[in-house]
C-alpha cells in the first residue's frame, strides 16, 4: 500500500484497524447471509438453507489478496467476493448464494455496515468533547482575555466563552450526525428487485431491519442523497474540530502564551531544535480537516450519477468516503485530547490585554465620551489617545485623561472603569449559562 | 461588471434582481431599524428615536456608488453603509444609530434577509416539480423501458420509476432545506455584546424575532455551522437537479430519443446547424451545478475561522453563498419547466428495449434455465445465446429456444415469457406507490 | 490500513509497491546518506564517516511499526526515522547524522524521491498512449462517424479526428509533466541553514546533483508552488484521461456501440447479468480522475503556508500528492490497454450516420440552398426537411428533393452530394496529419 | 445583478470595467470581423465586403440587453449576438457572416480576447511586485527577526529572507502565467470545418495572427487543456500572493507587530472599534485567493468534455474562469500596495527575538555543547535551560552557563555568541544574493 507514514497519522488507528479488507470482507457476508435468511423467511429459499450457508461461511477462511487481485475485472470488490464464498458452498446451496442482489447492494450496503460503528464512535468522542469543554467553560467563566477579531486585539472577552463557541461548533455537527441515516441498498440489477416482483421492497426493509441499517425509500443506487447527507454531515465535523486547532494554534503562539498543547513525552518535539514545543495535535487535525474538505468535494461533485448506476462516479465515492470517516475519527481523538488537557494560562491572557497599554478599551471610552463630546469627536479623541498610548507606553486610562477635551470633562472614575477590561465583559457569563442549558438539552 | 453574459444564463432572474445592491441595503436598513426599535423597547434608545430613523431613512435616497467605494478600506459593506446612513440622520439621534453592533452583525444578517425568501422560492419551485413528477410517474406507471447501468442496457424498468427517482431525490433535498435556518447575527464587536452585558442576548433574541429570522444559540461570527449547513443543503439541491439533467441529456441522445426537453420556439437551436435542438436546459442546469459545488468548496474549506472575525474566511462565504443560491434557484427554474412539459417516447423506449434483440433477457433466462442446467451452464448459455442474438440479429428467445442444452429441457412459453421484458419489471409500480405515499407525508 | 478495496482497483499495484513505508524509509535514508557525504566532502564531517554511515545503516532493517508509532508525538516520520537510525549508528559518528537538517527537508526530499520514479513511469505509459492513438488515426483516418455537441447528432467527422484530440490531450499534459521540477529540500530548521552560513546553499545544491533531484532558487519549506506545479500537472493528465474514458463510455453505450473497450476473460462482467459487458476500464479511469480532482483541491487551498513552516497544510499534502501519483499511474495503465486494443466499430458509425434519415445533413444542403433561396430560408428549408425525414422516417436527400422550394430550383445531384456524410468531412485528414506533425516534434 | 458589494471588492475594479458585456460583444465582433477578413483574403468572401461589414457593425449601437435575454435559447452569448448582428447587415452580405464557425468558436476566441490584456496586467502588477520585494530585501537585508515553523518561535532568520520567499513565489508565478497561450478557437459545428476542407486550418491560424492568439494544434472545444493551464496558472498567482496576506496577517497581529500594512486615512476602521486598524488588504486577497481556488475546482472538475461539445462542462467553464482572472487581478492590486508600503517594525522583530529569554537559541547552544556532552546530553541540558529561563525569565546565555553540567565546561564568550540571534542567520545573507540574481535572469 502507498506509504501509510503519510496517512496514518491523520486517523484513528483503532478504526483503521476494524475498517480493514477483512472488516469489508466480513460486512459483504452479513449482507448476503441476512438476505438468505430474509429469503428463507418469506419462502425464497429453502427452509435451513440459510443456515447452512452461515455455517459454511462464517468458518471459512476468506483470500483477501484473490479478491483483491479479482476486482479490476468487475471493478468492484463484490463480484470477486461473490464468486469466491459461492465457490465455498455445497452445489445445491450455490444456487440461492446472491438472489436478487447486485454488486452495489452488497458494497454500499457493507459501507454503511462498516460506518455504522464508526458513527458510534464519532459521537462519543464528541459527547466527550462536550463534558471537558462544560468543564472549561466553568473554571473560566470569568478569566478575561483579549477578543481578537480580524487577527486584532478588539475588546476583552472571558476564555469560557470561546470555549463556549467551541462546544457549540462541535454538538451542533455531533446532532447533526446523529440524525444521519445509513440505509441498506437492495434493488437488483437495476433497482427494481427484476424477477422477484413485490417481494423485493418486502425484503429490503426486511434487511435493512435485520442490519440495524435504515429503511430507504427506494433502492438509492444512483440517488446519492444518503452519501451527501453523510458526507457533508462529516464535513462540518471536521470543520468544527478544525476551528479549534486553528484558535489553539493562533493562542499557542510564542508571543501569546495564552493556552498550550497537553504537554507529554516527546509530544511536539522537534528533530533539531530542543526548545520547541510543536502544536502537533493541531497540525494533524488541521491536516485531516483539510483532506476531509477535498473527499468531500469528491463526494459533491459526483452526486449526480447516470441512469440507473454511475460509470465511475460510484466508485469514486468509496475511498474519500471511508477515509473521510477514519480521518474525522483520528482529528476527533486529537481533540478529546486537547479539550481534557488543554494548558491555559491567564496570566498571559492578562498580559496580552495589557500589551496595548489599554487601548483596546478605546471603544467603552469612546461611548463614554460620546453624550459630551459628540459620536465622531469622542471616536477621533479615543483613536488619538489609544495612539499615544501605544507610542508612548503608558496606560491609555491615563493618556486619555489628560487629553484636553477629556480633561474635567468626565469623570474620572467613570473614565478609569471604562478603561478597566475586567469590567467589560458584556454578557459573557450570560453565554456560558445559556450554553450549557443549551448543551443539556439533548 | 464582469461579463453578465457569462453568468446570469444559469441563474433565477426574478432572484437576481431582488438581490441587487438596493436590495442589500434594504436588508441592512431593515437590521438597523430592527436593532434601534428593540433597543428602544428596553430602554436603550429614547422612545420615538426608533420611528425618527425609518422616517428619516426609509424615504432616503442611499448613494449605492457611494457605498461601493468605501467597501474597500473597511473591507465590507456595512461600515460605510453605517457611515451613509448615520450621516442622513438628524444629529441629536445620531449615536443610537448601530448601537452595540459590529459590521459583521450587519452583513450577517443582511445577507440572511435576502436569503429568506429564496429558500421560499426554492421550495415553491420543488412543490411544482414535485407535482410535476406525480403526475409523469401516474402516466408512466407502466411505460416499460431499459434501464442502464454503467451505461450499457442492464434489464427492464418502467419510466415512471425513473422518475420516482428523481421526484426523491429533489424532495429529500427540499425537506433538508425547508430545517436550514437562518440565524440573526448580534454580537457586537467581539461577540459578547461589550458594554451592554445582559441585554446583548435579550436584543439577539428580540431581533431574530422582529426580522423573521431564527435564533442562534450565541452570535456566530467564527462559528460558521450555519453557513454549512445552508450551503451544502443548497449543494444537495444541485445535485438533484444534475442528476436529473444528466438523465435528460443521456436519454434525449439522438440514438436513444426516449425524451426530449419540452420543445418551444427557438429553444435549443443551433448558430449552424438547422436540424438540432440542444437540450440547452440540461446543459444550464449542469452548468449551474458544477458552479454551485465550487462554490460549496469555498464554504466547506472557510469554516474554521480564527478567534473572533475571520481573516478573508468570512469574507470569502459572501459571494459563493450568494450566488450559490441564484443559481440553485436558476437551475429548478429549468427543471420545472423540464418535468412539466418533457417529452416522452414511450415508442422509442420500446425500440431500445429490443435493440440488442433481447439479449437484456440473458438474467431471466439464466435463472429459468437454472434448476435444469445448474447455475454456471445456465448462466454461460444464456449469455451464448446473447451473443448469437446479437451477432445474428434474431430474436433471442428464438435463439435460445434452439440451443442443444435448452431445446426439450425447458418449456417454450415459459421460456418465451422469461424473455418478454413488459413481463419482467419486478416491483417497478409497487415502487411508484410507495414514492406517492411518501411524497404526500410531507 | 483502512479496506485497500475500495482504493487499489484505481491505482498502478506496480506504482503502489514501490511507495510503501519500506520505500519511503529507503529514500529518507539515501537523502540524509547523501547529506553525509556532501558534508563530509566540504569538510564538516569527518573522512570516512558517511561510509561508515552507509555501510551500517543499508544493511540494518528498520522497524517501520516503530517509525509509525512514533510519528504522532512529532507529527511527521522524519522525526522517528532519524532517531531509530541515530540509534543505529557508532555512538562516535551519532552527531554527525541529520546534521543541519531538520524534518521537513528529510520527509520533502523523500518524497520527490518517490515519486521521481514514477513521473518516468507516466512519461512511458503517455509514449505507449501516443503510439497506440497514432496507429489509431492511420487505421481510421477515413473511418466516418457522427459528431455530436451536446449529445446530440451534429455533422460528420471521422473516428481518427476524435483520436487525434485524445492524442492532443494525453500529449500535452506529457510535456507539462516532463517540465516539472522535483527540487531537493534542504534549509535546517528554518530555512537559513542556521549555524552553517554560506555552506547550506552548497550542500543545498551538492545535494540535488547526488539525489538526481532539480535545484531550487532556496529552500521551499513554505514555498510550495513546486508541490503546485507538480499537483496541477498531474490533474491535467488525469483529465487527459478522464475525457477518453468519458468519450468510449458515450460510444459504447448499447445504443451508440461504435467502440468497445477490449475484451478480455471475465472482463466488465456483471455480478447479475449473462449478457452485460461494463465498461469497467473506463469506470476505474473516471474513478481514479475524481480522486485526483479532490486531491487536487487539497492542494490549491494549502498552497499558502504560514511563516517558515506549516501547521497543518504541510502535513494536508503528503497523501493526496503521493495518492495523485498512484492514481494517475493506475488511470494511465488503463489508458493504454484502452488505446492498444479498443474495438472499433466502423459500420455501427455508419449506422448511426444514417440514424437521423440523414437530417443531420440539414447544415451543408442549407449552405448549398442559401445562395438560391437566401439564408433564412434556406435553413427553415433544411430543418422543415430534416423533421419529415426522421417523422416518416425516409431519406433526408429524398425528401428534401421533393420540397417544393427546392424542386427545380437546385442540381440534384448536388444536393445528393451535399447530403452524402462521407464527403463531407472537412478538415479531417488534414487535421490528423497535422497532429501526427506535432505529435513527433517531441 | 446579484449584490456587488458581496463581490467587487474583492476584484479590480479597472479589470471589471474592461469586461462588461459590452466588451464581450466588442470581443465577438473582432473575432466574427477577423474571420470575414481571413475568408476574404482566401475569396471565399467576395472583395470589400469585410469592409463593408467593419463599416456597418463598428458604428453600431448593439442591444446588450436583447442580447442577455437570448442567451436562454441556445445556451450562450454568440447564438444571439450572431443574430443581432447579421441583421444589422446589408441583406447581399448577411451569408458571409459567421460563416463556418459555431458558437463556440466565438464565445472561446472572445474570452481568449477579454484574457489577454488581463494577463499583461497581471504581469505587470508582478514586475511592480517584483521591485517593491526587492527593494524590501535590500533594506532588510541584515534585519534579524526570529522564524516560525509551526507557528512557534524557531530560530532567527531575517526579514529579507522572508521578503525572498514572497518574490520568488510570485515571481515563480509570473514566469509560468506568461508562458500560458490563449489560443484562438475555430472548428465549425463539428471542429473540422465542415464544408471548407482545408481551407478550415489555414483560417484558423491565420485567425490566431490576426488576433494576437496563439495557434492551437486543432480546435480544442472538448480539449480543454488551454483553460487547465490558464486556470492552474492563475490559481497559482492567487496562492502566491495568499502566502503573502498569510504572513502579513501574522505578523501583523497585535502581540507580534513586527509589520502593518501600509497606513492610509480609513483604511482598516472598525465600525465600532476606534483603536482597530485592521490587515484589511490582508483579509480582501485571503478573501480572493479562497474564491479563485473554488473556481479551480470547477474548471478542473470540468476538464473532461463529451465528444465534440460539452453539455454543461464547457458552460460550467465562463464565470469561474472569467471571475478567477479579476479576482486575481483584483488581488495583486492590493499586494502591490502591501509590498511598496509595508511598515516594518525592526525593533519589534528584536523585541520578538528575545521573547523566550533567548530560548530558541538552545539549538546553537546544543550543537556547542554536543563535542563535550554528547548529542543527547547537550540537546537535554540546552532545553532544560530554555524552560528554566522561560519559567524564571532571565537571559537564556546567563541560566545556560550556570548549568553544572555546563559551567567550566565551555568557553563562555563562545557561550554568549552562541546564544546572540544577530550572530546566527545562516545563509541568509546568501540567500538574498542569489535570489536577486535569479529574479534579474528573466
Amino acid at each position: 500500500m502507498p506509504a501509510a507514514f503519510l496517512k496514518h497519522p491523520f486517523m484513528s488507528q483503532r478504526a483503521v484497524a476494524e475498517c480493514d479488507d477483512d472488516a469489508m470482507v466480513n460486512a459483504m457476508l452479513a449482507f448476503e447471509l441476512a438476505l438468505a435468511e430474509v429469503q428463507e423467511t418469506s419462502g425464497a429459499v429453502p427452509a435451513g438453507v440459510s443456515q447452512q450457508m452461515r455455517e459454511q461461511l462464517e468458518s471459512a477462511t476468506f483470500n483477501v489478496a484473490d479478491i483483491a487481485e479479482g476486482i479490476a475485472s468487475g471493478g468492484n470488490a463484490a463480484i470477486p467476493f461473490v464468486k469466491q464464498s459461492r465457490a465455498l458452498l455445497a452445489d445445491e446451496i450455490k444456487r440461492y448464494w446472491h438472489q436478487g442482489a447486485t454488486s452495489q447492494d452488497v458494497v454500499d450496503s457493507a459501507l454503511m455496515l462498516l460506518i455504522k460503528p464508526r458513527l458510534a464512535a464519532l459521537n462519543d468522542l464528541l459527547l466527550r468533547c462536550r463534558s471537558a469543554a462544560v468543564a472549561l467553560m466553568d473554571t473560566h467563566i470569568d478569566t478575561p482575555m483579549v477578543g481578537r477579531t480580524l487577527m486584532q486585539q478588539a475588546l476583552p472577552i472571558v476564555f469560557g466563552v470561546k470555549v463556549a463557541h467551541w462546544a457549540i461548533g462541535l454538538e451542533q455537527t455531533r446532532r447533526r450526525l446523529s440524525a444521519v441515516e445509513l440505509p441498506v441498498q437492495f434493488g437488483g440489477a437495476v433497482g427494481v428487485h427484476s424477477g422477484w416482483d413485490n417481494l423485493g421492497l418486502e425484503w429490503m426493509d426486511a434487511l435493512a431491519e435485520r442490519l440495524g441499517l435504515s429503511v430507504p425509500v427506494l433502492p438509492w443506487h444512483t440517488d446519492r442523497y444518503p452519501i451527501h447527507v453523510l458526507g457533508t454531515a462529516l464535513d462540518a465535523v471536521a470543520g468544527a474540530a478544525e476551528k479549534i486547532a486553528l484558535d489553539v494554534s493562533l493562542l499557542t503562539q510564542t508571543e501569546v502564551g495564552e493556552v498550550a498543547e497537553p504537554s507529554a513525552p516527546g509530544m511536539g518535539e522537534s528533530s533539531s531544535m530542543p526548545h520547541k514545543r510543536n502544536p502537533v495535535r493541531s497540525a494533524l487535525i488541521r491536516g485531516a480537516a483539510r483532506q476531509v474538505h477535498g473527499h468531500t468535494s469528491v463526494l459533491i461533485n459526483a452526486a449526480a450519477q447516470p441512469l440507473e448506476r454511475g460509470l465511475g462516479e460510484w466508485h469514486a465515492e468509496w475511498a474519500p468516503l471511508m477515509e473521510g470517516v477514519l480521518l474525522v475519527e483520528g482529528a476527533l481523538e486529537q481533540v478529546v485530547v486537547l479539550l481534557e488537557g488543554l494548558e491555559v494560562y491567564p496570566d498571559n491572557m492578562w498580559r496580552n490585554l495589557a500589551a496595548t497599554g489599554g487601548g483596546i478599551m478605546a471603544e467603552p471610552a469612546a461611548r463614554l465620551l460620546a453624550p459630551t463630546l459628540g459620536v465622531e469627536k469622542a471616536k477621533a479623541v479615543s483613536a488619538e489617545a489609544a495612539e499615544t498610548s501605544r507610542r508612548e507606553a503608558r496606560p491609555y486610562s491615563e493618556v486619555l485623561a489628560e487629553h484636553p477635551d477629556v480633561k474635567g470633562a468626565v469623570d474620572p472614575d467613570a473614565l478609569r472603569n471604562a478603561c478597566d477590561p475586567a469590567l467589560y465583559l458584556g454578557s459573557s457569563a450570560a453565554q456560558i449559562t445559556r450554553v450549557k442549558k443549551w448543551l443539556e438539552a439533548q
